[in-house]
């Protein structure tokens, strides 16, 4: 995943006033600060992050920031999914408060989906939103979470059930970042790449099927895939901003996938977001064939690329015991995306022909997670 | 202040998809249950309240909406400023969650203003964004913090810095639950009402100035003094939602008004949210005068209308020692309204001729504080 240095590709997100381009190469970093200064002169920024990025990524970005001219303070968090707490917001705020940070001045979230979907909340809520830049230093955060505004945090009830839509202005992708990731990390990010070929993409699925070992070298494959993804996640979002409607596919996968997040009770060494992703993307599939939605034929494609690329594929990949399939469902319920007791998912024609799906039988679900422990 | 059965005003609020109605009258209340149900078929509702108002108006509230077939909870807590807390704001966000409600349920808030900024903050951030009522009960509320989507809470940097804009998809005042109301408290809410008549209204000041006494009796000067209130509030937030210029009006007096709370260490033994802006009003046109913006003659006559109706107008009718200029421009520069370290309040040219006037010199505002406390 070494990324030698190559020319930045733009890709704009259309949202009128809300409008914001993402930035994809190597060496944005340490170019962050020039960037931020040409859109917004004369801010100051508080930069929110974690012990692990910090410790590789803060010093050159605020250097880069300081030689542009731009004062900033640093607020670490521990790393990991328990700091999108109600405390660590707190604590955030507090220390873009103490920083007597101005709306017009702005916050970056330096680090992966965690700190994004924090700092992009307390970005969101200080004097009722401030400026907001994020520089992505994950696979996930740079094709998924750090596109979009949606922000968040966790609660005893769920993830992510309290936060804003808060559109950053700026995204600065790195790929050199993606150099310094663990390959399981950088394997889970890619869950979502292949994402967005099954949503509505399949010749950018076909592209993967026969480029992923490029892309997984980092270069210019790298780059082309994380811009194709933010390319299509950007076209959902300005149709459906605030998910009324379309944007739901953007969960496809994650129905199934927070299910098993939760029954792993969250535990990284078993089950990560991306994992959990590519298990529930090859299940929407399935179940699709299942009730004769898609082909069979377009699930086992599915599986064989997500297996190719190292991904977890089927329940029995997840190391340990599971719960049994009406304890899944159960946590299937509990998920945000259902709506007034009946289970809505994202279900499948084929490959790229995703659609939202209503008032699935809870029934029909539970026989096919009993087929799926018995297999 | 007893208020008999009328008709109804309405004022629209002209938001494009977040466009919403204000309902003024006596018994709204007990109707809100079908005046929503109207408008939110289906949805189940969570109340926040605080004791006091409970005690008064929970009971008839709930029951019309039982009536009208919305299953409610109720989430009651603490009254006064110390409700606008985190702490405060995860209780009522869980509070929802546990009754498992989804977006297109809706949170009331069922009180003055600290009810209506705690409740409108958890209810723009519980699944980002879920329906919203208000149904205020002071005169304060029903003016002014009900309308236009303004929601917050306090942290120990300082008043209302941390929220976000949401706008309720409806508001109910209930000019017969302003009967229950303590004479002081009404006065202050009438602080805001002479306001709007400052800022750009000026037959409405002389109309307050003629009719004041039938809007303290109550009925339909009352009915008509908050309406005309409304829609002075909506035109404003109608040009500039979220306070990127012109909405800064608002805050005429406040910026005075919000040290003196801060220098009273914010007991309302001694000085009350309206009671600060009465004498933030006088104080912004004795400024202007002295600056040679404003005629004397019109301070004057704001002061001599805020004094008629029982309010303060001077430093010197706050009870117990203020802190001196230097420290009264210390709070003044905390303020949020503060850009960049320059001064910036509302001034005015005269009675209904407020401006907003950035880049005022502190070394103005600390030798008119001075004089202030000298004479």
């Amino acid at each position: 995943m070494n990324q030698s240095t190559e020319d930045t590709v733009t890709v704009s997100v259309g949202l009128g006033e809300r409008a914001y381009d993402i930035l994809i190469g190597a060496g944005l970093l340490a170019r962050a600060g020039a960037e931020i200064a040409a859109r917004l002169p004369g801010a100051r920024a508080a930069v929110v992050t974690d012990e692990n990025v910090a410790a590789l990524h803060l010093r050159p970005l605020q250097e880069g920031l300081g030689a542009a001219g731009i004062g900033s303070t640093a607020i670490t968090l521990p790393p990991g999914e328990r700091s999108k707490s109600f405390g660590a917001l707190e604590e955030t705020v507090d220390g873009i408060l103490g920083a007597r940070l101005e709306r017009r001045d702005f916050v970056i979230a330096l680090g992966g989906g965690v700190v994004g979907d924090l700092a992009g909340f307390a970005a969101g809520i200080v004097r009722r939103g401030m400026n907001f830049v994020q520089v992505p230093t994950s696979l996930l955060a740079q094709v998924d979470s750090s596109v979009g505004g949606k922000t968040g945090i966790n609660t005893g009830h769920g993830k992510n059930l309290i936060g804003v839509f808060h559109q950053p202005r700026l995204v600065l992708a790195d790929t050199a970042a993606l150099g310094t990731l663990p390959e399981r990390e950088f394997r889970a990010g890619y869950a979502e790449v292949a994402k967005y070929g099954l949503i509505d993409r399949p010749d950018f699925f076909a592209w993967l099927e026969n480029n992923w070992r490029d892309v997984f070298s980092g270069g210019t494959a790298c780059t082309e895939a994380i811009a194709r993804s933010c390319r299509a996640k950007a076209e959902i979002v300005e149709r459906d901003e605030r998910e009324s409607g379309e944007r739901a596919l953007l969960n496809l996968g994650h129905t199934f996938g927070h299910a098993l997040e939760a029954a792993t009770g969250y535990d990284s060494a078993r089950l990560v977001h991306g994992e959990g992703v590519a298990i529930g993307m090859v299940l929407a599939h399935r179940f699709s064939a299942r009730v004769n939605l898609a082909s069979p034929d377009d699930a086992d494609r599915v599986e064989a690329h997500l297996r190719a690329v190292g991904l977890p594929t089927r329940l029995e990949h997840i190391p340990g015991a599971l719960p049994d399939a009406e304890a899944l469902l159960s946590y299937i319920a509990q998920d945000k995306k259902v709506s007034r007791g009946a289970l809505t998912f994202i279900l499948t024609h084929g490959i790229g022909r995703s659609f939202i799906a209503e008032d699935v039988p809870a029934s029909e679900v539970l026989a096919f997670l009993r087929e799926c422990q018995t297999q």
